[in-house]
């Protein structure tokens, strides 16, 4: 309420509680004042009621919501189902502009501010965790492969000749399939064995860079967050490459801004090379529902560049989804989810360490990788073929999502493209193997658990094999 | 709840009434067994709770919400914010699989069943608003414009050698720029003036083809939904050509499913010749928050490839809106929304005709276009050059929100390409003039405030400017 | 947000639109100072995002949600479950204090102003529905007859001889609870027949009066709306008795602010005799859940004293929801709710009687009851003995709700009392019966299903006996 | 969804995904079976996801749900606001039947369910909180102390002769007005000093029975929780007192649930002597908002006769309200509440006591309380007159909430009752004092906050007073 109706309700009700209400209600607004002030995540979370009067607030400032409104346009902001609007707050003009999705709306000013601040807020988060030179972002409502798409896109202009995309293999379809839908022609660099680690073949990159000639690259696309035993790419030297050569370079950080790792990788590489673009997940790294992601870079007029390329004017939903959550959690939350991770990444490595040795395989050495481990699957593959496969499935029905079983020898043809090998990010990895990642927001539980039904999993699979002997 | 609970609770209240209970649960299930039989949307809109009801249901069958479940991934559709998983109904995967939008999630069986069923009903609507034989659609959540890039991106894998899309020319920024980064040329064909319409200059379009050579070409690009006074393009004659020489054929359908005669062009347009494919805003047509698109077309095999050009998963939250609506309004509400409209078209036609002849200007003839009006402002534009431009921000001030103000020789550079006469769709049309739509959702009221304010606005621009005069 | 925020604001997003939103902003907080200056509810409904909006305002000015808030007494506010939280608007100290459940709350000025307004709003609705000259009410968490036992309490303290109240009768177990509950005896008062209806026979009331003694007399207990063939209390002729021999004179209204004749009754007794109270439901005159009242009345001090018996802090949940209702509704839309609700009276009347006319039976003639109608079910009986028990358990089974089917010869104890004929208001009315009611909130369709659904049910019950006699 | 849906759902998504999808759904209604089957609170807390998958199970049942009803009764559960239809998860008839507050009634299955399973889940949680042989519990939608009047009014109808209640001082209005609301006399008993305790002055009840006559004495009214120095009453020997005499005997236990002493005293004075029934709070035990209460006794059949007493069907908002936090929390959630309560209580103490002493003041000695607190201000009182009442404001004014300043010689007149000493539970208490409590749901902060505050008030006020000296 504004002053005038504080004054008149200091009639109905006494006055000294009402001035005490309205002191109360300017705390809020004290923090509002400095989210709009200095544009960061504060460092402790907002509690629900100012998160929530705070987008009822932007939710008044467009248009669709103005009580005396009339609208002769095609695009009003109407809705017909009063349970849309309200699980959007209101606000149904999305964000951006036919011209540019980081543009501000004339018809919605909320709208707008709400798109502005969560950039704004975003770029303080990607700085806190560890890439502290980071210039520009912004929040797309598409998967990290489309964004990458876009990225490409964005430099074609600026290199016509272009055709073909340097990429360190990792075997995830949908960052491959993000260089051909963009038209290009990747050009895959196998990995090469190190330790129990898949690592970037740094030499073959250099050589094709030469073979092909740079003004025939459009980029070096890489990696950082994977699955092990492949690890992060090796960001320093390819940005130090990308430099020498003047190659742009596209980075896909996927679930990399949960691992100062990763983001140590991306902020050094920048430091001594050339980064271009980096993109990351939205749901992968801030818990929120899928559909969202980061486009940041170390350049404001190449990001910018970046988001005058999408035509149309896009959902605010995951951007609203990333404010809301980074509000409440504050930059101490975060942190402190990190530090969870991470605390995670050590019991579930110890964990998986003893029950491989129980088993008799072994938890594979890839300490580069902050995030995935892998377990090698070496006896239950001497057992049978099957077991693998079947270690899988088992999983899944004993409701342990996420844990990847990884046989060998598999060969798809994805997009015209053969991967032998698929999904272990090598034509010929030594052994079968089983992942678990620990990622943002995994629980001592978790852990538990899944270690425990692993365990069962594993042992009936040896009684079965020994059943079948006899 | 399940019929042992039902039994258990006849114990505790009487048997009868809770049989009555368990009755009333069979007729909302029985609503939802239709749903999924037909996959259609229902004649009669759902009631709130049966709604709710169902999204509940497929909520509780996606592995975030498995009470026993433990994660180990990397994306396990964790939540940090309860508002959040709230207003997703705790449906976090998202829609589609790396490799293919439209595909199924394991980890994900209600959001599987909610995409599928989204596309179902969508395409469902598609038919009784018109385009009875279309073939297959599905919802994608980003803007129209960058629905049609990708429409663009999936043509250039068939068509390797094509660099120009021909594009019967409309002022609106995001449909030119889907062309420009998906890396095309547009190749943009002048409105030909027949009365006071601007309409598709079909020779120049056969000119263009013969050209620049079929197999150069990736696609024509036409539009339905315009502003007026320029009207949908001639699909019958433009499909017809495209035919003739093998060119693929994309519709800019933005805002015309609300349009029984945009829909019934792009009927006409297949039948007796080409369309690949029509993309159609959300928003625009089914009053839900801005951000998602259906890219429909009559080759079921072609729409599936570009289902998989989208390289990554997406965010349902436009699927969910859109199902939301459609089962709330259900086929005979959104049927008595388009009579509506068509009927507000007519009154907002009269009213802006009066209102013209008051003040001296008219109201343009357009017949062809069913949703877009424009009303000549020679006698402003006569009175001071900066009326007409004032006129645009009074109405703003004023919360009329979509009246578009035009005015003459407004030269525009967009992504390289000079526009003369910007937004008018013309090289030089011949009346500065203002638009008013008549689209879905309109109100009575919504008119009568326009024309009344609009009416103000205008007799205080010749006060003002007979003060000047004197 | 406050002008500070504004200002801010425009750094980010241009300043006129910023301008806009902000004088947005002051149009919903117009509302709210009309609301606050005049306590009246506001002509025209509010949408509910002003309604939220106010409801979040009133939040923030109670301690619980005050950000630097602590706690360290045994109430405080606290709330465990965040869906709890939600539900009440986070207003979580209820209205009133030990003392008085009007009083002003030290920790909660949002929840005293809620509870302060909405006495104030539902003050006007009272008058606008009839009774003009009402000097105070306040809404009360409790049964309508819980709320007349409060006011038999209140009175017991003002006459501490007095032992009976006089109520003329009527067959609803809660009002003769009521008395015997505040520990007071029930003088019952049988109605005497005019026609078919039941009236109140107000010379076995006068000569009670003179039988007891004024002042061993708490009260008269009289009831306006109610089931047909009863009909409202002869409100004007007992309130002059009442002012005669000075006894307090307490109206049950449960249902009666639906009703302009109900209303006026009041009005009228209180213009030419003696009403103490008037006491009415919210939920079946407001469409809100079960579980408030009003208590109103002409003498203010009175009133007050009824409030100040309450011992204790009570749930603002049933004045939120009143609250909600009138504002979202505006007193526009209750008056539109009450002429509906007249209009289908008419209707059911016309439908029943034709119905009546075809099963051989006839609409009672009760033209005092405003909402209640009776359809004899004479053929019925002669039918078979257990046919009108039947026919209810039928209806039931055929969800038509609110029907109510009267036998003849129905004898009950209900505390002590034996109610000869219970249920019909009358030791020996003449026919059986059943009733329909169109009370507000009933639509055309409840009364068409309604009508069908009886003529099959007394259609199959004649073929049955039909079968029967054969 | 029911079977056949699954069945239908495996033709659209993959029928393995499917299935596990369905027999998550069960994993849910397992738990719903059990809380059915048992009537208990589950011992681990129920997610949001299966609490509002079984209340809008509940919803469902109820008659204004059904899809197919029509009405045309004058209570038919219509909902004119959507947001108060939410806000009650439609739920809408409220509890109980015109006879019966827990009667089970014919329109709403669901409601009534919700009735049963809620007083069920209470008495559970009653019993593990200490008072393990509770034989039967009701919640009603009224505060503490009408409550209480409902209970005095019960046992008029037992003993009709009876004119007072014989209650042990506690200066608290609410549960004093209880006893004149219901139209009795309180005989106040002064309590007696014991060190710094005021403890019941046992041999002045003994003799009041002896003096009045037990067919006069309604009943003993005594109180558990309390403001300390005044602690709860010495309830094994009231209760023998009141077996041995035969006199009823009502225990307010406002917030004791939340304390096993207080819990312990009430199932000790059962066990051996006379309690007819208990009341406490809702909201101040079980962290949800004000409105509602717990009848509790021994005898099933006394606390029936009380739920019968109050006339009407009641509001199941708090029933509601309670559910849900119980279900959520679960047994062990609430077991760890109390524990925490516990702990924060030695914290409070400690640190009033350091805080004391470092003051010049000393932690009252009041080992029987197991809440309340009170610290000394005798050397406050001994600067100014003015400083007790000051720092009181001061409190108030930083946000400190529930620390109540209690000064000296306040005598007040309460419905005709004059307590000398007001507040302070006693005629000539020695000492100023300030309260501080630990209730539930306190938190570690709420302590340090309120130190570290309250030392600041102290300081200043001494500044203050020694600046006036000079």
């Amino acid at each position: 309420m504004n002053s005038e109706n504080f004054s008149i309700s200091e009639k109905i009700v006494s006055a000294s509680y009402i001035r005490q209400g309205s002191q109360a209600r300017r705390s809020h607004e004290q923090l509002i004042r400095q989210l709009l002030d200095q544009g960061k995540c504060p460092e402790e979370g907002w509690n629900e009621s100012t998160t929530e009067l705070f987008l009822n607030e932007l939710a008044v400032m467009d248009s669709n919501n103005f009580l005396g409104n009339c609208g002769v346009g095609e695009r009003e902001g109407r809705v017909a189902s009063s349970l849309v609007a309200r699980r959007h707050y209101r606000l149904i003009h999305g964000i951006g502009r036919s011209g540019d999705i980081a543009a501000i709306q004339p018809k919605a000013a909320g709208s707008s501010l709400l798109n502005k601040l969560t950039n704004s807020v975003v770029l303080d988060i990607l700085k806190l965790s560890g890439v502290q030179s980071v210039a520009s972002c912004f929040v797309v409502p598409m998967a990290t492969g489309m964004s990458l798409t876009l990225c490409f896109l964005t430099l074609r202009h600026k290199r016509p000749k272009a055709r073909y995309i340097i990429w360190p293999r990792i075997d995830q379809k949908s960052c491959f399939k993000a260089m051909i839908t963009a038209g290009f022609e990747p050009v895959v660099v196998e990995n090469i064995l190190e330790g129990d680690e898949l690592r970037t073949d740094l030499e073959a990159v250099n050589r094709k860079m030469q073979e092909l000639g740079a003004e025939n690259i459009l980029c070096v696309h890489s990696t950082t967050s994977c699955f092990a035993p492949r690890v992060p790419d090796r960001l320093e030297e390819l940005a130090t490459m990308c430099a020498k050569y003047d190659i742009p370079h596209v980075v896909n950080n996927a679930y990399g801004v949960q691992s100062s790792k990763c983001m140590h990788l991306i902020q050094q590489g920048a430091r001594v090379g050339r980064i271009d673009a980096f993109v990351q997940s939205l749901d992968k790294n801030f818990m929120v529902p899928v559909g969202g992601a980061i486009i940041a870079g170390f350049n404001e007029s190449f990001i910018q560049e970046i988001s005058r390329m999408y035509p149309g004017r896009a959902s605010a939903s995951p951007s609203l989804d990333v404010l809301i959550t980074l509000l409440t959690l504050g930059a101490s939350g975060y942190r402190k989810l990190l530090a969870e991770r991470k605390e995670m990444y050590t019991y579930l490595a110890q964990d998986l360490k003893s029950l491989a040795e129980a088993h008799g395989e072994r938890l594979l050495h890839t300490p580069h990788n902050p995030i995935s481990l892998a377990m090698s699957l070496d006896g239950l593959q001497a057992q049978s073929d099957k077991a693998v496969t079947q270690l899988g499935s088992m999983l899944f029905t004993r409701q342990v999502s996420g844990a990847r079983v990884v046989a060998l020898g598999n060969d798809q043809m994805v997009s015209g493209h053969m991967f032998c090998g698929f999904m272990s990010h090598s034509e010929a990895y030594p052994s079968p193997y089983l992942n678990a990642s620990s990622a943002v927001g995994i629980t001592r539980n978790d852990v538990t658990l899944c270690i425990r039904r692993l365990d069962k999993c594993l042992k009936s699979l040896k009684k079965k094999s020994m059943a079948e002997l006899k």
